[in-house]
């Protein structure tokens, strides 16, 4: 049975199902940043999935991907599978800019998550929504 | 028509061609770390690969993940793409341990990558080119 690990659950929100995947918005207004968490109970490494699921999850991201750009006006797409300190598999896709707070570096470890304004969570969990309601699992 | 980045030239040794990439090793030995680069021009986010590419890389990575894993004897694998620095597309498949010399944080832009001797680089090479040699673009 999958539970949601406390720490993923504590820094960001549930938007949307998709995949097999729960689409989270980290609570950080300097960056859009979206977790995408498979479902599944024991999962630690991104390879930890079976190819089926494995390819599913890969699509999803691809398709968040994309989305994510549009909708931010990003520069660069960063997307990692890391979990050295949360260890339950999670997937980053984070929009970034030459003018974030961590630019050109990675997000992870820099600074302090700022709070979203409630206009912008609620714009950013509808975005993530509408890229959950957007996917299917084609090879298109 | 493709051409690697110098950047990536100078960091990485050229290990072998699998599914459409070269798998490189970094030149670092605190870290068993592969670059993943698609043959592709002008490539830069990882959702750049069309549907058809990206599947198969993304399965090259999840090979070489388990691979690496194994051969490294690494307790987490860290898989990205970010590319704030050096735009051309490029996956990192990181083997890392807890006595490793960033743990449990990520690996870029931590200290200075120290020199691997002889016998650790071949060893390295040898790695990923059977990696290479046993990649199969198959679901299964």
């Amino acid at each position: 049975m999958f539970e949601l690990h406390h720490q993923l659950e504590k820094d960001s929100l549930f938007a949307a199902n998709a995949g097999g995947c729960q689409i989270r918005v980290i609570q950080d207004a300097r960056y859009f940043w979206l977790l995408i968490i498979p479902e599944i109970e024991d999962a630690l490494d991104l390879h930890d999935l079976d190819p089926f699921s494995y390819d599913r999850v890969s699509r999803l991201v691809r398709h968040c991907s994309i989305g994510l750009k549009r909708a931010a006006g990003a520069s660069k797409m960063n997307v990692a599978a890391i979990g050295n300190v949360v260890p339950q598999l999670h997937i980053h896709v984070v929009a970034r800019n030459p003018s974030d707070a961590a630019w050109p570096q990675p997000v992870w470890g820099v600074g302090t998550p700022q709070a979203m304004s409630p206009t912008e969570q609620e714009w950013r969990l509808a975005v993530a929504r509408d890229l959950a309601s957007t996917f299917t699992d084609t090879m298109v």
